[in-house]
């Protein structure tokens, strides 16, 4: 398969890139490095980088970025964070792909574990999560050709615990490559509409 | 108890005033009718009815706009809509409004049944809901002072499907008086984080 990875530079997404990389063609895309450039905030911009990839069969995406802070603190400009760029990217990589993507392909978006254990801190994060899974689920509906769409929800991350560690408290640190391996799960099976929780 | 409530003029928000009316000193606000005027798209607007209105002792939301439309057609400003409107309209009530809720009061908000049972077009009402729903769970261990917040999730009114059966086909209509219980039930009950679901 030819699979673009968007966001493949991080933790996760780099996980994504070596479990499917020794099978799969792999086009890495992210806003400071990877094969293509782009910004996942600027709908323009994700409609020029499916221009110049041209058809793939899987689009898989590992985008993260959501403020975490206390709800005293929240203000509607820390919540659009999360809502341009974890939310909405992913929905408009699916809105701007659909085309892009070939007969009985997929796309695999990333939630995670807040959205139905919440932390302190973490409400625009469960939030972004509720909102990628009810959105993955309808969508599976919709999608034409018998295109599927599916999410990951991991929890924390080991390799991620000296950042994340102290908001997650309590919480069992998952391997990122069992991340990695549930994107191979939506990618290569038959599923759509599904949550692969990893936690 | 004294009862903010926003969106009262709708299907829902009439329904609402008479269950809670009866046994509560209401405050009604709309965009266009009620006790109180406010635009709950603009967070400054949000923020002087709070501070014409005073201490309440709960904060209901009634609030319902998004865009209902094909996967195919869906585009970022058509989700724009439900963002704006029933999502960060209602995560706003809450973080403008916590200040101005007694100890103990609470939040209901709305959210819907197509988080979980998704329908055609219904993709930006799936994922505002999901969305609303996994915010109410994170807000709800965050608030101060026992505060609390829930949702109540209904499926399509028997009074709305005139204009919504077409959507919502087999899918059994509830009554929208059971969907204003369920309002009471969050404000004069005890529990908190919770989505009531009524269908």
């Amino acid at each position: 398969m030819r699979i673009l990875v968007v966001g493949a530079s991080g933790t996760l997404g780099s996980a994504i890139c070596r479990e499917l990389g020794s099978r799969h063609e792999i086009v890495t895309a992210g806003r400071n490095s990877g094969d293509e450039r782009v910004d996942v905030e600027d709908f323009a911009s994700i409609k020029a980088l499916y221009e110049r990839v041209g058809t793939v069969d899987a689009v898989v995406s590992a985008l993260g970025k959501v403020h975490f802070g206390s709800l005293a603190d929240m203000t509607p400009e820390l919540m659009a964070i999360g809502l341009r760029n974890k939310l909405m990217g992913q929905v408009n990589l699916v809105l701007a792909g659909t085309s892009h993507v070939a007969d009985g392909g997929s796309f695999t978006l990333i939630s995670g574990i807040l959205s139905h254990d919440p932390i302190k801190l973490g409400t625009s994060a469960s939030l972004v999560n509720g909102a990628i899974e009810s959105f993955v689920e309808a969508a599976s509906i919709e999608l034409p050709r018998g295109i599927r769409i599916n999410a990951v929800s991991p929890g924390v991350f080991v390799e991620s615990m000296e950042g994340y560690g102290p908001f997650f408290r309590g919480h069992k640190p998952v391997p990122v490559a069992d991340a990695a391996l549930a994107f191979s799960k939506s990618v290569e099976g038959l599923r759509t509409g599904q949550i692969f929780t990893v936690f």
